[in-house]
């Protein structure tokens, strides 16, 4: 039998229980203490360090617990074999993790960046406020789906504002198109085959090559997807933005969008996924209605997202399932819970039953028109501007530039003075098509209105 | 050339462009107008209408803009040839969707349902108002792997409550386990067989199948994991939760952790997930130490969740992944936006830096160890109880019950009673193996104090 010998600090920092248990689990592991020892009894060790006999089973529990020591009936306490792993090896030999700062630009003429000076903080606040009144209803386990007040209230504005046929037990709530595609995945099963609009919105592409899809990119004319591209590769999946093609800006005409009706209603198993990405905001007429809404064979899943109306932070997105998939999502899916938190679906449910959202988005519609028809102004009086297109909707133009430099050199150079530039060819599934022109994805959803001449100045230095 | 004859209602609520675009589209749309013919010119129907040019103009636009008119050149506007899908088909003919509504139980015996009476509301609030005063830069996109003051936080947790051993940089915060789950499939790779205790935590099988990942089940032993059915199987990645196994209870002891981690770092592409998920909640000695704080080799990869120490609605989990799987996340996972709201994130982080969370989860492990006492204390008075085991840790115990019924009988007949029972065999990958006596799931996490006598005595009525 062993001897413990060992200070005992009564200072009340820690237990006493817990300072003999690491005493003795350190002089385990440290190798002073050799498996098959006997430990000394409750009672003996209790005396020699004058504390109470439970103080000290409770320490010889915990080794038991943790499998240090083992009991053995009429006997006593016996340390374990352990393996040496405590003296093997060293700890994973790499440098420390650097979480990397964002960068701050002095211009950012990011398609993705929305202007944040706007939106309704307090009635956001004011909102979240009243909600969180609710207290324990709001911390239980929701609905995997997404909160019946928050599908309801989406439901009521896809059909108004964008057209769609839908009922609120078809919307799936989640926190990212990402995410909500990774679901769909699971929905359709393995090994699908997708044709997507060639260039597209990568990450898109990019989700569906991590479920190991085979992805094909489909050339764009002046109508969209090509539909002879379709016709030959014999997809399952075709992922479109038929109202405003991400990066080109292309709007799909009837016509076409009956073609891929017409040719996902010819087999079951076909389905186009439509995603409706910034169709909220469209300068010139009436936003163009969902593909979705000319469906009458459930062959679309409709994709949308809070990230341009509202915010990239926000993290809500949604999906509207057509009817005959609902069944397949909630075998294989419904034991997924919801990836929103339901307070935050709360808020914004109130936040859209109480009109704020719709006269954010009016707001917003009136304050990019301003912005998109200052930058037009802007960048048409530009020597080194060759073309403009992509306008009139979303939040950025396409411009092609008359320069000796490439697209990245261009990136490089404008980075270089504190100006973040996007190029086309940064969104083509392999490699762009060679074209006279680079062609830079100008947009002016962060930029404030002042800031557009200044910007395009800066941006026409460096093109010098 | 047609004519177009229609009333417009100058009465403000729909734009005349919009009442003329709408007429002339449902013409279109039923065939009331047929492709090829020529619509008037702007001029003619502004005239015949007595509106302005303009108006028409934008009329005509938006029919273009969607495909339903074309432009010819020096010539006019023609209706395009949109095919007859409009006229084609029915709607999906399925029933309106249910949004099923969830039952109101009287006693919910549920091993997963937390107690959210005592949480510190006000506390919440406060720290949500002061958060949501930063506007702007709240609203931004984040950090992908989420945000660094909540990662900071939760590596000091982990660290100092679970002996986790790694850096904030290593941190992933998700919006749950099965969402970290999805993520880490795409680390590493497609077509891995994983072993996973059996009985387990069923969602986290689930998400594996989905992932299309070959799983394995292994019995349980006392110790936990049967080591010798990783041996035979030699998978890519053993699953498992060594601190307080979900739903056994088991704790596994320090040799079986370093035959494990030894089983890992004799190859490279060896992995152990281990799932921490209730093991805050201890009470008989200090919490278990993590598995991960014993590794040296980076092979294990942790996970852990808010669903238990604050509440389910949440959704914010972790996972705690090796140095050496970082590139490949980022280069595989690092386009994905976080799935939890920068909002949240912020919160949560400040709750956690204000002491609140840990104040919280030592009052709400006086609080649990008190219903696990009364609950302890009124099980063993059964007649019905054969045996009681996993008790001491966790939130619910195994119960052994002396009856002719089956499992699914007694839940059955305990739902119609008005009480939500669970059954040990619900958490089998495949079929429980027979024993003696069905076992039930006793949680008493949602049941307060004043209930557990009550609700026991109703169940025992139903053996009875």
């Amino acid at each position: 039998m062993i001897e413990i010998m060992m200070n005992l600090k009564p200072d009340g920092r820690k237990a006493l229980y817990e300072q003999i248990y690491e005493y003795i689990r350190n002089e385990i592991a440290d190798g002073k203490i050799s498996k098959g020892e006997k430990l000394p009894s409750t009672r003996l060790l209790a005396g020699n360090l004058a504390v109470s006999r439970s103080t000290v089973e409770l320490a010889y529990e915990q080794l038991v617990s943790e499998g240090y020591v083992e009991t053995k009936p009429c006997s006593g306490y016996y340390v374990c074999d352990i393996m040496d792993i405590y003296k093997a090896g060293n700890s994973e030999d790499y440098e420390p993790v650097v979480i990397e700062e964002k960068k701050e630009y002095r211009y950012d003429f990011s398609p993705y960046m929305v202007d944040l000076s706007y939106f309704p903080y307090n009635a956001w606040r004011k909102i979240n406020k009243n909600v969180l009144l609710e207290e324990e209803e709001l911390f239980k386990a929701g609905n995997p789906s997404g909160e019946e007040n928050l599908r309801r209230e989406v439901n009521r504005y896809l059909h108004q504002a964008r057209g769609v046929n839908c009922e609120p037990g078809q919307i799936v709530i989640g926190a990212g198109n990402e995410y909500l595609l990774l679901l769909l995945a699971q929905i359709l099963g393995a090994g699908k085959k997708v044709v997507m609009e060639n260039p597209t919105y990568l990450q898109a592409y990019r989700t569906f090559c991590n479920m190991h899809y085979e992805v094909v990119g489909a050339e764009m004319d002046k109508d969209g997807i090509s539909f002879q591209k379709i016709k030959e590769n014999e997809p399952d999946i075709v992922y479109t933005m038929p109202s405003h093609q991400y990066p080109l800006g292309t709007v799909m005409p009837l016509k076409r969008r009956m073609e891929l009706l017409g040719w996902a209603a010819e087999e079951e198993n076909r389905y186009i996924i439509e995603d409706d990405h910034d169709s909220e905001f469209r300068y010139k007429g009436k936003p163009i209605p969902s593909l979705q809404g000319n469906d009458k064979t459930g062959s679309v899943i409709y994709l949308g997202t809070f990230s341009k109306s509202i915010a990239p932070a926000l993290r809500i997105s949604y999906m509207v399932l057509p009817k005959r998939l609902l069944k397949k999502y909630h075998e294989n899916c419904g034991f997924y819970a919801s990836t929103v938190s339901k307070i935050q679906q709360e808020v914004l449910a109130q936040f859209m039953r109480e009109g704020y959202f719709e006269r954010h988005l009016n707001r917003m519609r009136g304050i990019y028109k301003t912005k998109h028809d200052k930058m037009s102004a802007e960048l048409k009086r530009q020597p080194w501007v060759h073309k403009i297109y992509g306008d009139n909707a979303g939040l950025h133009f396409l411009v092609e530039v008359e320069t000796k430099a490439t697209e990245q050199e261009l990136i490089q150079a404008a980075k270089a003075h504190g100006i973040h530039l996007y190029g086309l060819s940064g969104n083509y599934i392999d490699t762009k098509p060679k074209t006279g022109y680079p062609t830079l994805l100008i947009g002016y959803g962060s930029l404030q209105e002042e800031q557009i001449a200044d910007s395009v100045a800066a941006l026409g230095s460096i093109l010098a």
